[in-house]
């Protein structure tokens, strides 16, 4: 099972959840290649991070479920995310000069980050991957902010916790498979979809009032450009039971208001 | 004139298509740091990357003008955006291990960085100051992702040009200021707004059905959290020409469906 980072990321401990501890954990470079893995028959499921409750959606995850339509969507993880501190064993905090992290982690440790100036903050491309740096190169000033996993992974010391800024903070992970995932009938679900519309006014309305008159919630929205300026393709998610009767009445609806509408799977509600 | 990046930005480039050169312009950090100068009346207008054409939304962008509540929109940029590879003089371009930009500009040369597999990304807070760290450091193997004018800024040479996956490519900066920008009657403008919605199913609908149903066109529409887990804050711009009643009518039936609704301001549309 692929998840993006490297070895103590999140999408490990995802990966850990949702099959405790069944399945491999198999790390990849990028969103992009977690889903050409799964694509390619390579891994038999992958996670992609979707949405951070603090930073908001993950556009690369997004471009990767557009960039592999013979992906499906099969499930979904909801993860608490805690951040830490990490640092080469015995250095004090006084002495770091730079932290590195995700953007989306930085994003999440705002006030951390604003509270401490001293510390520079450095963009990685993954938390795990710069904890990883800050053992391996030998700068006492260099911090990550990363999981207690890429802590014990990479035999970092953590010099302080729950740097996010709400102790709520979670990060929801969607699980990529092959084929459609199989649910009881009457089951708490989602359903996953790509929009194309023309760029006409009106048009995101037309698209989204036949799913509210049926009484189905939208779950998320999240448009990305077609690579045509100023032009979009939408995923949707919309919340129903397993075998409602209203998500093929919903799908038929969209099919007339949109150019073009893919279900990109149909998938068991984390919570 | 505040912009987000180093010397040689791609926003100093906004500055001066804005100002033609009668502006002075003011490297900032962050895109908060943008809006910060700005409501503290420290410049007159600073200028926001708001959305690209190929990678999408700038959502550092959105989250600033959602923080500096007395920042107001008063206009828009849209310039072609062109990449170039930069490295130092006299170096060849098989000689590169790694090519640092910001990551929404490493996004729009997908398909450059994919036929360059040797050349290993590497994310950095802006593309002129990844160029200055090229050109600062000693590494002969190292490139960055910039424009013609950080290439003049810091001494690099240009390696490749265009490095675009469209030729196309395009950004779109907002113009923040303090005061609401005057129009003239029937100009082509937009009006950028905030609105916040309880989470219930179809809430999404009911704050864009209005704005339909006047035949006004709804030509941006972001979420970003409000921290609280899955709760989110809109940003939306609709079309019209300055003076159109319809923008009061619909400023009337957003402020009935939203929870809250805030003018972000009205300016002249740019093409």
């Amino acid at each position: 099972m692929a998840f993006q980072g490297e070895p103590g990321a999140y999408g490990e401990g995802a990966v850990a959840d949702y099959w405790g501890g069944a399945a491999t954990a198999v790390p990849a470079r990028a969103c992009a290649d977690v889903a050409r893995l799964v694509a390619s028959g390579a891994v038999e499921r992958g996670v992609l991070p979707v949405e951070n409750s603090l930073a908001g959606s993950v556009a690369a995850a997004y471009d990767a479920l557009l960039a592999f339509p013979e992906v499906r969507v099969v499930g979904e993880v909801v993860r608490p995310i805690h951040h830490c501190l990490l640092a080469r064993s015995g250095v004090a905090l006084g002495e770091l000069t730079t932290v590195a992290s995700h953007p989306i982690a930085l994003a999440q440790c705002g006030a951390f980050l604003a509270r401490h100036p001293r510390l520079e903050p450095h963009p990685a491309h993954d938390t795990a991957g710069a904890a990883r740096l800050v053992a391996e190169r030998g700068d006492r000033g260099a911090a990550a902010i990363a999981g207690e996993g890429a802590a014990a992974r990479w035999g970092l010391a953590v010099l302080a916790t729950n740097l996010e800024d709400r102790p709520d903070n979670r990060t929801r992970f969607v699980v990529l498979g092959r084929e459609p995932a199989e649910l009881e009938p009457g089951e708490p679900a989602r359903t996953a979809l790509v929009a194309v519309t023309d760029n006409v006014p009106g048009a995101l309305v037309r698209l989204l009032a036949p799913v509210a008159e049926l009484g189905l919630n939208l779950s998320a929205l999240e448009s990305r450009p077609t690579g045509e300026p100023w032009s979009y393709r939408f995923v949707l998610e919309v919340e129903h039971q397993a075998g409602d009767p209203r998500l093929d009445d919903a799908l038929a609806a969209l099919g007339r208001a949109a150019r073009e509408v893919r279900v990109v799977g149909t998938f068991a509600r984390a919570g």
